[in-house]
């Protein structure tokens, strides 16, 4: 899923990259609001909600000029749940990313340009739109306050749901105007958000059984106390719903697409603590936690109530712990310890790092291996079912939109073992469609798939023992010659970087320019990252893999599951991403010298687009893995096809995963070829290739 | 040239590798001071010199437990002259890189993995030898004064010859443990080293002419304060030799290899200021800066004496200068202005950051990159002369080895127009000498040079119009299969960096990988980095480039030149390392989305050792560039040995350019093939090949 690696290259990066889809306007004017114009279409009327804060922002208790409201939950997650939605339901805006300021006279937005069109099209005309990332820079919002407000104003903001980074920047920047930020814990959207808010989810926590979670939570603990007393650390915070849930093998359903639940943990040398909604502990989770009757020395947790954790933390902070306390820094998809926390700890106590759940939790143990492996094999058999399924119906004429197909997928993934839902919300996108990176089909966009362009199918499920992201490019009729070069020069990319060898000190960031070369060769990019971890059943996007050009880069590790995702994006007309998630392993190789060294094993199993593929244009190299891969295809999911007596998929993957061979066809000519190592048996037209491609060679190099 | 790369790469990188030849000893034990040892060969007797440095130490004055005694000169130059050599002075160690720390009665030397031989042979058993990189860790320089001393304790430093963040760092980790960093100015070893110092070089300073440098001062000083304006800073400080020497388009002779001076330069908004030695500064120079009767407000260059920077320095600060001061901080291959500068700007007044000299001199202007291309043509046109005389030679049977090698390939530059000198000391090793990363050769350590094994040769000159850098490795006998293996992944890896489309968005840290994967795939791998910077008439190593997997890379520009140094090395038995200098230009592709893209033209002309090299392991396009560079070598300096009638030096690059082609030879079938949008005309036999290539193809996957 390209998307939020978009989003995370953006926020993370230095890319200095302009918008998708700019608007050439002023940087913040609404072109939908300019006299004469039509007004914004999907508009929600904000005067009453606006007029309402304003009023609580003036009331004497809080006093504040201006009012922040981040899109983020307490938690800083990346997905929030809808009972969060806060910058939706004060200025209309439904996308995922956004910063709201809200003055006495003035309401502003900034968010990047994946959002500009739907920000224009859902915010009425009291919302200015300022549009990061265009040419003229927009004001940041520290500067447009400081051109607002005057010198002794007061900002206020919710320090649960500011990240401590995200506070202490406006808090500096803001005192350098001579104006400051101040701590409002009665959240002033919640105050007038009384009506139609969506509730918050009721789901009881359940166990993630060991079967699935390959480790207990008291080995977990006893390995971060390890590492808390190698740094001198009393108390480690853990603040992201991923980390919390992975600490205790606990899962629920509080956020979309994720299997999390509400809850902040504490580690420290003598006891484990939980605050959570009470009510969805049930009596196994309380046995699982061993919480009956838990006392400090015993290896159980304590249990507390979700709203009490910033009250028990400050009193803890105060008597009962005296030594350092981690917190949680930004890293890698989440924006670390909110600053409700953060400033709650005195300065020399406070060891503001990288939780060492991300690098633990990256490195998935054998039997989440294992899960990650047989999740990804089934996703890829729904999907498969699915491809077979839709290709037959479009080439027989039949009707199907975006929509539809993503909701046949949903039946086809729903049949499989374990499966508990989606792991982020479907990007089905066909021709223009698929040229926008975030894409997600609605009601009012969708668009009906045919023979005429490329169809875009990136989607994911979550099961118990594993979460999948998968994407795939196909097109139903007769591509056109640049969309077939650009296909192969991103599978060109994708290939390079699967067939890697590196070894412990490469980091993500140096991947980078692998992915992108084959493209850059012709002058071709793509705006949005080329990889991302993944979670074993939890988040779709896991730190710390993010392949991107900026940044400073995280060490591989082996047992990390990532995806590799190049893309190709022709504005208005077609666009093309292949992914796929590839597993870390330690490779044997030949001499092993400052090993050791490892290689990528892709997990999931879905064939490549042979009608978009130039095999001339590959190297001999990249035929060989592309052909190889499709054998392995072949070889794990062609035997559950068979299994489910699946004729018409079973047939279609072996159309499908049949090698594939440049310019002419000859009798194969099975041989052995040792690629780094690994013995690999061959059975591609290599001789026959090999002559044929020299008469094209002119337009390969 | 490698060695320096790798000590950079050890300064600026998180990579934890262990040392090149390790001692398995307690890290801090000396083998050749043990009972019973042979005591170390080389020894110069210290215990005089330290009795007066402890003396010193504990002069009334001064007070102090212990004193730091670093390898860097007033400006943190890579190089330092003889007359600077201080540690060599106290210690009797000679090498490039250490720190030393003296007590009342220890003595300790820090220094990596190419030096510890060196070291232990070199110093007498007063000292302690403090392996950094090898397992057990030895104590930091901080952890083992911390140990030593007792708290209270003041350890003194000059503060002109340590970098501000150096001195930072000791002054906090040591106000930890209770003790303090003094500021000593008299600088101690000076005052003991009244005898036998080396002089100071006293060569006039001369004007790097604008057929060479391509800019006046005045443009640069120009272009300096547009950068300064809009960073609202009032003072630029130049601390960097090469720095001073770009900026005002002098040279000197004050440095070995480096055509620079000791001087210091500011910049304000009126007034530009040279402090130097005025006995160097000649009627021309004078001239050239517009120094006489020079005021503010008038750009010329105000002349101060060198040793009074300090004094005037502060008085402006205090006096005339009222706004913020630019003081350089550490940056690739430099390690900053001094702590003696940095401690007379109050700290609301610092913007202590890279200094912009470091990006604008990267990026060469018309003229230097006219300049680089042809001084690089002269130096390979010289090394082709060298390398086709000593394989006749050594065929023959004559006797040859390391240093008379070196001294006949300096004759061989020495004939060409324009050359002023070494660019670095030259590394002439063969066999196992050429395992040793840093060799150089001496009387002690020369060998001779035969067909037994690889012959590595890096070297480089220093011209008016350019510095050169090149490595290359022949075997003059039948190298084993194992040799060529390592030499074609060593070379596959150099063409694939050299062979790169980048965008805008690339950093140098990102093209590490691409350098090393075809040895990785092996389980191979070099300790040092695969490319520096480099200055044209200036130092070998220049910033920003490092490609290195540490760090957090910088980003590539048009109009740097940077060497590209894979290479191997075989313990005790032979070492192959392949250096070409390329320049990064704009490159018109077929698309140019999101653009500009650029690639890198190889500048270094000399041959690759076909005797070496494995063709059927390459890549076609990795053929096709070695092909056409060949090609190009054979256009560029075949001509220029015919002119010169240097007969068999020509029929020695006839035969070393011929196209190289896998298995048999056949018939050259000419035709074109455009290569990233260039059209390149390309005459090998690649039908044939790509024919038999197919045969070989178990071996080459």
């Amino acid at each position: 899923m390209a998307c939020l690696v978009w989003e995370a290259l953006l926020l993370t990066a230095a890319l200095l990259l302009s918008d998708c889809h700019s608007v050439s306007a002023v940087s913040s004017a609404r072109t939908a609001c300019a006299d004469g114009a039509p007004p914004p279409p999907n508009r929600i009327n904000t005067t009453e909600r606006l007029r309402q804060l304003r009023e609580l922002m003036a009331d004497p208790r809080h006093k504040l000029q201006a009012y922040i409201v981040p899109m983020d939950d307490e938690h800083q997650t990346e997905y929030v749940s809808p009972h969060d939605a806060r910058i939706e339901f004060i200025s209309g805006f439904s996308g995922s990313s956004g910063l709201v300021v809200v003055t006495s006279d003035s309401a502003a937005l900034w968010t990047d340009g994946r959002y500009f069109l739907q920000a224009e099209s859902q915010m009425d005309c009291n919302w200015q739109l300022m549009r990061n990332g265009t040419e003229p820079k927009p004001p940041s919002e520290v500067e447009w306050l400081v051109s607002q407000l005057e010198r002794g104003s007061s900002v206020g903001g919710d320090p649960r749901l500011i990240a401590a980074q995200n506070w202490l920047h406006f808090e500096a920047r803001l005192r350098d105007a001579g104006m400051q930020m101040k701590l409002v814990y009665d959240n002033l959207i919640d105050l007038i958000w009384t009506e139609d808010r969506p509730p918050r989810p009721a789901d009881p926590i359940v166990i993630q059984n060991l079967t699935y979670a390959g480790k207990p939570w008291e080995e977990k603990v006893a390995e971060l106390r390890d590492y808390m007393k190698e740094e001198d650390v009393e108390v480690l915070l853990v603040t992201a719903l991923d980390e919390v849930a992975w600490l205790l093998n606990l899962r629920g359903n509080d956020v979309p697409h994720t299997p999390v639940f509400r809850g902040y943990a504490a580690i420290d040398h003598d006891s484990v603590h939980l605050w959570v909604e009470l009510a969805k502990v049930t009596d196994d989770v309380r046995l699982h936690l061993k919480a009956l009757d838990c006392a400090d020395g015993d290896l159980c947790v304590q249990l507390h109530r979700y709203d009490e954790v910033l009250y028990n933390f400050g009193s803890y902070i105060r008597q009962k712990w005296k030594g350092k306390i981690l917190l949680p820094a930004r890293s890698t998809y989440i924006d670390g310890v909110s600053f409700s926390f953060y400033n709650q700890v005195p300065s020399a106590r406070r060891v503001f790092v990288e939780s060492p759940i991300v690098r633990m939790k990256g490195r998935k143990n054998p039997v989440e291996i294992e899960g990650m492996k047989a999740a990804n094999k089934r996703d890829s058999v729904a999907l498969c079912q699915f491809l077979a399924f839709l290709e037959k119906e479009i080439q027989s004429g039949k009707e199907w939109d975006e929509l539809s197909a993503a909701d046949k997928l949903l039946q086809f993934r729903a049949e499989q073992d374990l499966f508990m839902g989606t792991s982020f919300e479907t990007i089905s996108a066909f021709g223009s469609n698929a040229a926008i990176i975030h894409y997600t089909p609605d009601n009012t966009t969708k668009r009906a798939i045919d023979t005429s362009s490329t169809y875009l199918l990136d989607s994911g499920g979550q099961y118990l023992d594993g979460t999948t992201d998968v994407t795939r490019t196909v097109h139903y009729g007769r591509p056109t010659e640049f969309q077939m070069e650009a296909y192969t020069r991103v599978l060109m990319g994708a290939i390079d970087l699967a067939d890697l060898v590196i070894n412990s000190q490469v980091k993500d960031v140096q991947m980078s320019l692998m992915v992108r070369q084959p493209l850059f060769k012709a002058g071709l990019n793509y705006r949005h990252g080329s990889g991302h971890g993944i979670g074993a059943y939890l988040t779709i996007h896991e730190g710390p893999i993010l392949i991107s050009p900026g940044g400073t880069g995280h060490l591989m590790e082996k047992g990390q599951f990532f995806s590799d995702e190049p893309g190709y994006y022709q504005d208005g007309e077609f666009g093309i991403r292949l992914e796929t998630i590839l597993f870390v392993q330690e490779l044997d190789t030949e001499h092993n010298f400052d090993g050791p060294y490892m290689h990528f094993e892709p997990v999931t199993l879905v064939p490549f687009e042979r009608n978009l593929i130039i095999p001339e244009m590959m190297s001999r190299r990249q035929l060989v893995w592309l052909n190889e891969y499709h054998r392995r295809v072949q070889l794990e999911v062609g035997p559950v096809l068979k299994r489910q007596k699946r004729e018409r998929a079973l047939k279609w993957l072996e159309a499908r995963t049949a090698p594939i061979r440049p310019a002419k066809i000859a009798p194969s000519v099975g041989f052995t070829i040792s690629s780094a190592g690994l013995p690999v048996k061959c059975s591609t037209v290599m001789l026959v290739w090999l002559t044929s491609a020299a008469i094209s060679v002119a337009r390969i190099m």
